[in-house]
């Protein structure tokens, strides 16, 4: 890949260059960057006073969705669901793994790296990974070539930095993995351009998960304090990365897409919603979205589509005409949202879980608060961390309306209430059996209560 | 009181009718509306999508202020303050009282009531009470001719409708308690003008705290759910008072006050603020307040004075001529602000405590979170309920630039925390000794660092 394929691929246009979706034989790279504890407020595209101006540049050049969740309010789960393009509770990361505990992501489940690495590309994470330290589930061992970053969390210890298997600082200084990551990050893109590889880059920063850390040259920049300065150091990161394609000729071949793990912890800002990470309101997983391909996604596109995380793996399968994996995926192929072809995507049902508990569901413009308890803890926690409320009753919001969730609209909509459960009962028939069983005991249902429809009660996928 | 009476009020006009501020002889009325539970965000005038036309109707005709505060985020605390005019914690309420807890406020505090009786008011308390139950606690005991209501929040137990000191319904229909209240309060008021005293009104709803429930005329009105309708027919009440006032002539001679005890609880919007009810984040105390009096406050006066509802006793002493009590107060006049004189009132700091500990501080438009733990329980939990968040370091936000209160700015702003922290001490050292040794135990200080200008370790007062 050179400077004249580039110019090639963009003269080709919408319709299509590569091998997934038309006429180029040039195959689309895919550059994923993805924010740890970033809230949906925290982007000045999205109304935070910090100033970010190469992401607010990837909105004005590509698309910023509205809509857009991680399919969890809590780290590991929301990874999970990112490289799978499954729901955490189907690829046993239902809650956050601490530092050292046994397993992570079920090993029979292919992620985005290894569907790209089995079409021919290159592929690389460098940040955290947070889907198992043993073994066999270390990112070396799921798809990618190489790995730079941290096991988890960089507030949990002994906090080493690694490169492949082996530890190369331990604690990390996390004052400068802004600084490494975005470097790592640039020699791998431009190690693949010269190897005239297509790449995959799997760029999970730490930041602005706590502990807060900027380097020196971004301290007191953002006036927005030090959360904003991480903020301020993330940005500069993905401006970089971005030079780094244009001067490489291949931002008009890359997919590049930004997101967030899931809601603002302490520091941070949701924006317009109720709740924080851990939480099920639209705090905890409504997210920023950003993607930029130039002249495959329309320069300026605004979308309200409602969309996941989950929805990026098909996407991704789409425009690179990878293999999907063989298991059932829960999300759906944006391309024709991304294109600027359609308004929406189908989706039947989107579902919000707390570990194995389903708690809410959003059909639409509504959205279902499900839970419910006979002997309820009714306690005053709805808007806070990791704790979700106990209802008496089922809640339902229109989030056109009331994107706050402050206003209960159940009563007088029964109906609707009915058809999302109607159709949760349809789609969790075919879930783990613990997901099924606690679901089912919310509702004060016997376990035996299987759904008609034939599909298994005690699935394993 | 008649109707020329009214009108030559009205003609006297801005510079002061009553007995307190000038020329008139004819005494000022004073009419405190209070919900519980209401949000920042739930009136029509403050962004709601329930529509509420009579409160915004006061607001077009009166004052609207956008940085007043209750002085607790919860029920207790806030009403013991409103009606001393002192922090919660100086008068012995420092938390919620439970249904048939001995004690309440203090009984050698002076209540507003007290205050306007003695200076020949006729008082009445309609709706909600919680300032204690035991003889000599109860309204008619704390300087009100009259009660009408319940003693207590009515999710408490046995949920007695009162009348004076005799149970007239156990357990109340909650759901026409508004509707109740309202034809008490308009009663009071049509007695006091026919006899020719001044009067002061305190309607203290019991709407929109849970459980939720409006009477048939108003449910499914609001297009915004129960508890939409809720506060559709508070609305409707306050519209029933103010027109109550223009038919007896009086509403020129009255000042009408609106307001909420805290933030809101499961249902309701605390706007564009973090934190609900029982934090001390900004969405669990700051409060909705109107102010009405024609030709007395200005059509349209819109305040950014940093106020409080402890300064509505002095703010009604100084309106009516009535004797402030012996004690120090905590609420300043704020007839300046509302007559239009003056933009702001001096406030050295605001502090906002939870129980008997000091959370944060208010100095200007910066507000700080102060306290401190050695051994933090580092919980995800600063936008909930409850619970308030131990901090490992100090917090400074802007509210100016970021009310949310999402990005911490205590970097590089040590001068400002250290002004803070002085004037806190400074204050703190006349307060109860229960309330500085627990300041002092978060900022790991010992208890018999005292302040050093003389002022009480362990005042009682």
């Amino acid at each position: 890949m050179n400077r004249r394929s580039f110019l090639g691929a963009g003269a080709g246009a919408v319709l299509g260059a590569a091998r997934g979706r038309g006429e180029s034989s040039t195959p689309s790279n895919v550059v994923m960057i993805f924010a740890d504890d970033l809230g949906y407020g925290d982007l000045g595209c999205y109304g935070s006073g910090i100033p970010t101006p190469h992401l607010d540049g990837m909105a004005r050049k590509g698309a910023q969705f509205g809509h857009f969740y991680s399919a969890s309010a809590v780290c590991s789960p929301s990874r999970a669901a990112l490289l799978t393009g499954r729901y955490p509770v189907r690829v046993n990361v239902p809650r956050v793994l601490s530092a050292g505990e046994p397993g992570g992501l079920a090993k029979d489940e292919t992620t985005m790296a290894q569907m790209l690495k089995d079409s021919g590309y290159a592929t690389s994470c460098v940040g955290k990974w947070h889907l198992g330290t043993d073994p066999g589930y270390m990112p070396t061992s799921r798809g990618f070539d190489e790995f730079y970053g941290m096991p988890y969390s960089h507030d949990m210890w002994p906090r080493p930095l690694m490169h492949n298997d082996e530890i190369i600082e331990c604690p990390a200084d996390i004052s400068t993995l802004t600084q490494r990551y975005t470097q790592q990050a640039a020699s791998f893109i431009q190690r693949s351009v010269a190897s005239s590889k297509p790449f995959f880059l799997y760029l999970a920063h730490s930041a602005p998960h706590l502990p807060l850390a900027a380097s020196p040259g971004f301290r007191y920049k953002s006036g927005q304090g030090l959360y904003g300065d991480v903020v301020g150091e993330l940005d500069w990161s993905v401006g970089a990365v971005l030079q780094t394609l244009k001067e490489l000729g291949v931002d008009g071949t890359t997919l590049v897409m930004f997101s967030s793990d899931n809601g603002p912890w302490y520091q941070g800002s949701s924006g317009p919603f109720r709740g924080r990470k851990g939480s099920t309101y639209e705090g905890g997983v409504r997210m920023p979205f950003l993607a930029r391909m130039p002249g495959r996604i329309p320069a300026g596109l605004r979308s309200n589509a409602l969309s996941s995380a989950m929805d990026i793996l098909p996407t991704v399968a789409g425009l690179t005409g990878a293999t999907l994996p063989p298991r059932p995926l829960d999300g759906v192929d944006l391309w024709p949202v991304l294109s600027g072809q359609a308004d929406s995507v189908e989706r039947d049902v989107l579902l919000y879980f707390d570990d194995v508990n389903l708690q809410c569901a959003r059909m639409g413009d509504w959205k279902a608060h499900l839970a419910r308890y006979n002997t309820p803890p009714y306690s005053p926690a709805p808007a806070c961390g990791r704790q979700n409320l106990a209802l008496p009753s089922p809640e339902l919001y229109d989030l056109a309306a009331d994107p706050g969730e402050n206003y209960d609209r159940a009563e007088g909509n029964s109906t609707v209430l009915a058809d999302i459960k109607a159709r949760v009962n349809r789609l969790l028939g075919g879930f783990p059996a613990v997901v099924w069983n606690a679901w089912n005991d919310t509702q004060g249902r016997k376990v035996q209560d299987a759904p008609t429809d034939g599909l298994p009660v005690a699935g394993d996928n």
